[in-house]
């Protein structure tokens, strides 16, 4: 981590092979300079639910979906995720919608399982430290999204990113989610620092999650142009239908029509600074 | 501070007049909407060194001085400033260059000195909580920058502005310059939640600073384009002639040509989100 | 800040010249190896309130008394203290009791009348960087008891200390009283690995006060005991006759049983570790 | 968490059987009231390392062993412990000895081999949210050593436990370990409060680990008296026979003598507080 290092070093793309919606193989990039964005809910409550709102954030911009099946969640009594049978909606879901996915692994054991369902995997910020499943991560090729731990240094980050590229499989990206501070206003705080020192000093695709960043939906607008500006090469964020209804994190869930004013913010701010937006 | 209150409140603008190069008596706003741009260098070293950077970041395009006079260090060994004999050289440069000043006291005390050579008095971090000196600040229609202090929460700062409010001067503004947490990478944390926070939940013009929010100079373009797309009312940043050289807090300072680059920047962010920049 | 140093510095004792309840003048030390015990209301609420719990404290064996009369308060409109008038309260007290007072300053400007009237000036935490008010007190002899800031590192803690030193005034203890973290139960995280580095690394007398650094009065025996197998050369705790009715942070204040059995417990550990405690 | 309840409650005491140096079946209870002293090296070296320190810390008093055998490094190069392999010395090293010994788990799959060899699951730090892995050691019933996550709040460390016991196994003991702060003296903040506060509002036996929560060896005693003073259970403590020569965290191992004197100091605040101390 060199501060006088005056070259910016070059972004290395990661890139999936996907399906779309008339049965093409396409390839998504994320970190080529474009903004991408990705959206869906915090987990997956039913095959409808999922096909919904994948199909409105699609309508909306979204070129990658998101959706959990295990929920990593601080009480054992808490909604825990639909579970593996989840993985057959996946499936039919991303076919139909022509969308990859991104889904949270939270055991090496549901490795032979998920490899088959998703385009992306999701290490959760409680997973960052769990250098067994980085490991077995690093024996595929599929993407791995990992969301920096709470209060995980970005120098810790790195090195945990450095567990699966060891094992040969480079396409990682670095999420950042917010970190614990005093501050109590904020779930966590956001940390934009980390986007433009990783931007500035690594070359990993570097995607921002306002939704557990700050964990206030009147925020992700703002923090989500934010990151944008930061040099955030995609955001990531939870819709949901009906918010008050959801079954895990409805409070920071977006409405479909806040979710379109982000996609028309953010596409603003990208243009400003001469990038493009990936279209669905 | 209710987060459910959807009706976004109206920024509370501060105004100051100040004479411009032309003898002519101005008035600068600071939360109307528009984004104003400060710089200057963090200490002010000479007469002439205040004068060539202000004449600098001026036709750059900032429209607020900034210098400081007292400096509050870490060590007592560590330079102090120049005190109160540079107060002469702040109205002579002010008037020649036609540019408001904002510079930090420290002591209730100097009040009677700074009220006439200042446009704008900085609270530091260091004293967000030296509730003596805000009272007598609250004394004053002088406006008043409120750094946030290294760690206080929203709502003590918040709070810390009502000593000044209560005694009558309503002219604060909030300034954002990074908070204490476990990463070392930067220097503080520049949480720009509590920008966006702030801008939802209060009607205090918002300035963000992310020379010492980050304390690394290559993430202060990336950190300024994310506090104006955040929603900060202003950025403030330090500029040095040759910063290997300046007397404090080099490190951070901004060449010439890199805040030229800020300026051209943020311009684009603020145009892209419907913002004017104010210019000289 | 050397680790490799073995050889653990000798801590240079605070003395202070006081009258005691007989008229006879005696020297109160702070730092022999002795444990002190400080105690007494948050803020004096009267002559009578601190008289009455001044008297209790001394008979269950406090040596030295705390009351406040200035309180900083994060808003305006808390209860603030009764101000200068109540100096001479504290002048009478002291004398009937013949117990040294410890109270705090906060303002430059407050120090011509508190000279007069107290033993030690408490700087509180969100006074540390006050440098403006340390020079000061560097002007005088009377001891400095020096609260760490919320956030302060202890490097800068001891550097604040350096402030009143470098004015010509070596008596100034160090006050742990807890540090901001993430942690929601205890109102602050009273830190006592700073007070084992102070012992071990500086020749400071270190005293704990774990009323603020938990804010939960069942906590504070247990920290009042770790505070002094820590190393801490004294502790300050608080104390009130009627917690639920204190002016200010009644929430924290113990009774007086509560405190006869906080000076029986540290007692048997300081006699345990071969050192004595003062007795009134 | 009712700060209100005025009655502590009792602690459930964790029992593992054991065999000791002549073959007899023993018990041994952590949270009877009796303190424990856990001690040994912070990876197994070899065989002969093992039992070498093993001896040692016996002979200083120690009654139960710790040593990993699978060691979560922040960096992939760094060593990462001699893995399953070393399951049959540490069988070995318990018969010769006669102690008990708690060894770090990573992996659910590797359960079936550790459950064998070890009288004590620990789990790091860096797995306390490894919900996976928690719920798995809830299916056996060998007590496990839960450290606290580096940013987990009390709240989360007790619902982590939680995953344990819902799947039926109610022996679980909670370790202090320092928590994530900005204080850069100590590699960790130890937080004591925690301690106190468990033991005020849980029926958890709460065990202390100064090695790793200060990171600097001549702060391991104080924090140790410390923590018994806050009414720990157990210390668990990192010994080497050479620390300089360690394969990991060699910077806060103890040397035999230190340890020795460790445990004739921690003796005495044990029994000044009226509890007695395992012994061999």
């Amino acid at each position: 981590m060199n501060s006088k290092n005056t070259t910016r070093p070059v972004t290395r793309p990661v890139q999936m092979t996907f399906t779309d919606s008339k049965g093409v193989a396409r390839t998504h990039v994320i970190g080529s300079g474009n903004l991408t964005i990705m959206a869906g809910p915090c987990s997956i409550e039913s095959k409808e639910h999922l096909l919904e709102v994948g199909t409105e954030v699609k309508k909306a911009g979204a070129t990658f979906l998101r959706g959990g099946i295990y929920k990593m969640r601080t009480s054992p009594d808490a909604f825990q995720g639909l579970g593996l049978n989840a993985l057959s909606f996946i499936k039919d879901v991303k076919r139909d919608l022509g969308m990859p996915i991104v889904s949270e692994i939270t055991d090496p054991r549901q490795l032979g399982d998920f490899v088959e369902a998703v385009d992306m995997f999701q290490v959760g910020s409680r997973n960052m430290y769990n250098y067994e499943l980085l490991k077995e991560l690093g024996q595929t090729q599929t993407p791995v999204l990992l969301k920096r731990a709470f209060a995980a240094t970005v120098d810790e980050w790195i090195k945990a990113a450095d567990y699966v590229i060891k094992g040969g499989n480079e396409n990682v990206l670095l999420c950042e989610r917010g970190i614990r501070t005093f501050e109590p206003t904020t779930r966590n705080t956001l940390d934009l620092n980390s986007v433009a020192y990783l931007k500035a000093h690594t070359s990993f695709p570097v995607v921002v999650d306002p939704s557990h960043g700050t964990g206030r939906p009147e925020l992700i607008l703002p923090m989500s142009l934010a990151g944008v500006a930061a040099g955030a090469d995609a955001i990531i964020v939870e819709v949901h239908p009906r918010p008050k209804e959801a079954l895990s994190d409805g409070h920071q869930a977006l409405t479909y029509p806040q979710f379109q004013t982000i996609v028309e913010q953010v596409t603003k701010v990208a243009h400003a600074l001469g990038r493009q937006v990936e279209t669905p």
